[in-house]
């Protein structure tokens, strides 16, 4: 067992668990190109079979989101009897209106009556998924905007947005739940309809209890504080869940924690301040991103291991020392104590209790000695491989 | 009458007031320099009289902002005379917490309570200075924050803000209102505890009916599309007041309007949208600068005229038109409506309306023809020349 | 004629031509979703046609930049004829190594010596379309770049990328010349192997006096001063072309002029300072756009008529006035001399200009008069729409 | 001795020395407040013993950079006779044109001859300080520019900034060194006449030889890869020194390492890569922070740490693994041979191998267990605390 790792810490670490997405597995890119890869899933079953694969790996994956359509199934208990016999679960369901010709100028805050009809009954559709995988959470991110200024009524799209929102959130039953999140920018170029965490909140604090900010730490402008946002959302209890990623540009959708290890981890430090890792906590850990030139199934391995590694060093932050130099205004004491957590290499422990668990000691390794990435290259020839679109 | 200005038009533009800064016609700079200037003003009376002048040239600055303790007087009724003798009213109370020794780590999020309880007080005393003034907004900017992470316990600061403006929320009386200002950063360079407008949003909607977001068109992170912002809190019923000013990448403070005017033209469309210049408006319209280079009575007299040429602009906008072509998908057709009205050149008939109603057609050209720089160049001799600490 | 259009103005007006892009009549979008519409191209014969009714409308597009090898035809020669016959040239020809599996990890810069060679290849079939269309530039932009740290060695992909560009530079003959563009980041979302004017500028420099840099107005960091680039390459005699577009964001790719109209007219005012509109100019002024959810041939109608407007507005300056003021120190003044041109609408002028030179005075009403869209989408049925690949 | 520290990697660090800026020491802060503290120096001589203080604990800071005019004394030999007798010797000279009356709108570039030939001498004069000090580098950060367009003639000035640079190179004699040092903004706020590295360069590159960029880390734009601009300079043979900083939104000046470690380390990474830690490297590397609201010669000791730090790290990397998986397209296998070397805590070696050395292993702890800042706050009382303007 790990020296620095006490029973404290690996309790949280035990109940960890962070969400794969289903399209991870399937091909993306950029408007410029998008690179196909030998083994690429070709339908819902073999996305959950890798997204299984990272969970046997890591411990850590214990059920996968799908997005609809592009995971539609005839038999939604097929699928999840088939992600059950695999040891995962279905997660959370992921609406689309982005892709339809009839919403090239927005969905739920469309002008047009009839296309917010359409957009609503997409979302009333994935409830009944939700009804049949069991998923506890709707997340919904929208691509509205516009690209020229004038182009939209941006007030008008706002006010309809709440009305849509409110006619999904009603359809809600149990212990259910609408995630709503914000982007900056991107596929819109002037506006966009959820841009910030305060339109997100705005929006869910109208709806209900229910209705939650979904984060994705790659849907900031530069030099965004994210952990603040992190610590506010809680603060106010709206922080429903997370999509991770990294990102050094715009929305890079790069392996979480690979451009800037040290936001990642004052993000977890804010997430446990917060009571986010806390047996009973109410936020989703997902990732959302695209593996467009590695490996993907190693890359959500990679990732998993990344949250994992950098909540190991934010648990193993000193607060009582913390909080002692806070409270002196002793600043270079104060920083020493957080950087320290930052600056300890955890990764001999984690390796230790992953194979105290039964785990392989380092997955990617793991993965990359079996033989799963070439049975899984040879076997899904033919057919289509899964992308954006499918 | 100028032919493009109607009398709807005009009817607005009549109503329309945007306050001054005291502290604009006082010496400013960045850390690196403050240049002085022959005349700048070496009291708040002396400032009145330059804020007087400008409203005098204009017609458009009817009111002068205060900043406490830069402007504190031992008798606020006689500068309040002052000014209405030379026909301004005292507006916004501006509260200081940011250059007292005892304010380095915080004020109204300090972690000492002895600390907060004297920023508490500060603010308690400015809303005795708004009754002495009549004076309806506190406007309160807070320079708190932190330079490095772990120094500072974010949350905790955020719980003890709320705490702290409750009671100098409950302090007011009448219609006097209380105005929470956030910005990106500066002068903390790590975390700021109200950096965006979600944080204000939340804090002032705790508060009460009577507290509202102040937007300062310089405090955004780069990208960000204000005029979604200024939709937001109209649409949310909170956005009490601008301050006014123009960049190019940080809070540069530059002459509203002079970086961006487009950006102000459609700052300006989304106010009008949301009914932010109809007479019973509650809206504040202020200026926050410096004019580091630049004359700064002349700079703020371009100032006032820049809003109030977007505005007309602003009007000019074919609302029929625009909705018209917003419904039915045209894109260019929207956006062109936009952009005529943007790019119809105002200045000549509002030269001419200035004129019908007694005022300097070309206000600037006035003032350089004028003795007023050469007068106050010649009697501002002697005594300290006012600044950011005075 | 107009009053505010001297015949010098006029002069300079009369010789502007701005190069359209082939692609920008071919369907385009975002990573999310490419929308198709009636009457796209559906070959480079269709684009031109297109291009050449731009040009017939406006006076201002006399030639078309193709893109190999998605404008690839088996007989340049009869290409160039179809476009002679409708009164425009054939222009740039661009190269393409971003659409290829071999270059997944680089093209110019690639580690593996037959990846460059196949890149480099193509280059030089690229001059071999020059040869046959009579064009003067091949401009190149590459994708080049990693998305993680360590993913690539940044010093060798930079002297690899030297050498393959001297051995493209040595193919050109008579008076053909290379341009290297820059970007800031996409595709590649960690190093871009030319980020900045920088790079180009020490690469170009190394190949010789034929060999210039592109701006792309969309390819920089947020804040970033343009029209100082703009004064500095020209300075340094390295200021090949331009591709036009504006940007809120990232590299939006929208309608130039569309998002900040004051810094198109700063650019063409520092394009004049410089001598770039000069009748022995060297400079290349073209558009590099998206119409994603536009009328494209409409978008790109009032895409040049932006750049003449803003040109003829930067052509007013009072350059004497701007020297006084600008010499005696005087800020205010000097920035109102700008400021005046900028905001001096010069619309009606152009419009009476225009038809005075058999040109219709609207050119976007003309079109939308016409019956060219509708022929093109009666026309074009059938066959597969261009978009960026094909 | 370290078991991750091989010789090899020793001989390196053994060598690293990192100038410490006597500016450090002094007083410092924003626009809106610079806090004094007790025990800040109030003379040049002052500043020298704290920064000899930072030698003696860390062994990495053998010399200190002075700034003209703030260093000025009347017997610079005493002075280098003073710090050698603490172990430490002068380094680098600063000028200062940007504090003077006269230089409010320009000093090398000024449109006046006559302040030109001022600032021309102020560096002349900085040269002859240079001789008496035995410094190499003479190192020119030029706050010069605009804050409204119009108001500066940005082509003339690039040409006057050619000149003036050219006179003042011609004063060099030796080994001396002429370093241009570029940044973003600020305190201009429009235009900046040395903005960025391509700027830098240029004008560097016209001067000769001895004429170098200096890279200060703090001087981008936002979302700019840094370190592949210290791999552009070095191989185009001008990366002349690096002033260390860290920042998260402008020119924070924060403890180099403080924001982002991994950036740093992706520094020094292409810093070795580019042979720029080989024993005849001809870079010097500098800090240049300001402690505004921490410890300041505390702040010094932990920079230079962090800097040692994270050259340890980069050094650790498998150079041989890494080129392998480059070459072999293995992105994953090529970043986390990258990752393990960040990952890697060195800490324990390197303060084993200080003690090996007969330095504190905890040269922070050392200097919070000396008496040396409580004696310095007994003593330097009375006098005027060194800060940016003296």
């Amino acid at each position: 067992m790990g020296t620095m790792l006490s029973p404290e810490i690996l309790a949280v670490l035990e109940r960890q668990a962070i969400e794969v997405p289903s399209w991870a597995y399937g091909n993306s890119g950029t408007r410029f190109k998008v690179y196909g890869t030998d083994g690429t899933p070709r339908d819902p079953f073999e996305k959950i079979a890798d997204a299984a694969e990272v969970n046997r790996l890591t411990g850590l994956a214990p059920s996968v989101a799908l997005h609809i359509p592009w995971d539609k199934v005839d038999d939604f208990g097929a699928l999840r009897t088939y992600a059950n016999d695999l040891g995962i679960e279905l997660g959370t369901i992921n609406s689309n209106t982005f892709q339809d010709d009839d919403y090239k100028f927005g969905a739920l805050t469309h002008e047009d009556p009839s296309v917010r009809r359409k957009a609503i009954d997409h979302h009333l559709e994935c409830v009944d998924v939700m009804d049949a995988t069991g998923s506890r959470d709707l997340k919904i991110w929208l691509a509205e905007g516009s690209n020229y200024p004038g182009q939209a009524d941006m007030r008008g799209r706002q006010d309809r947005l709440a009305e849509s929102l409110a006619q999904i959130y009603a359809r809600l039953s149990g212990d259910q739940r609408l995630m709503l999140e914000y982007k900056f920018f991107e596929p819109s170029f002037y506006h966009t309809d959820v841009p910030d965490w305060g339109t997100s909140y705005a929006q869910v604090a109208a709806l209900g209890d229910r209705a939650k900010v979904c984060l994705d730490t790659g849907h900031h402008a530069p030099g965004t504080n994210i952990e603040f946002i992190v610590m506010q959302l809680q603060r106010l209890g709206k922080l429903g869940s997370f999509d991770f990623n990294s990102r050094f540009y715009a929305d890079d959708d790069l392996i979480v924690g690979a451009a800037d290890p040290f936001q990642l981890f004052r993000i977890m430090f804010e997430v446990i301040r917060g009571g986010g890792l806390d047996a009973d906590t109410e936020i989703a850990f997902m990732l959302d991103q695209c593996h467009n030139v590695e490996n993907k199934i190693q890359g959500q391995i990679r990732s998993v291991l990344n949250v994992q590694e950098m909540t190991a060093r934010a648990l193993l932050v000193d607060h009582d020392a913390l909080v002692a130099a806070q409270r002196s205004g002793d600043v270079l004491a104060a920083n020493a104590v957080f950087m320290d957590a930052f600056y300890t290499d955890v990764r001999g422990d984690l390796a230790q209790w992953r194979e105290s668990r039964g785990l392989p000691a380092d997955p990617e390794a793991a993965f990359r000695a079996s033989d799963y990435q070439s049975r899984i290259e040879a076997e899904r020839v033919g057919g289509v491989q899964a992308g954006w679109g499918a």
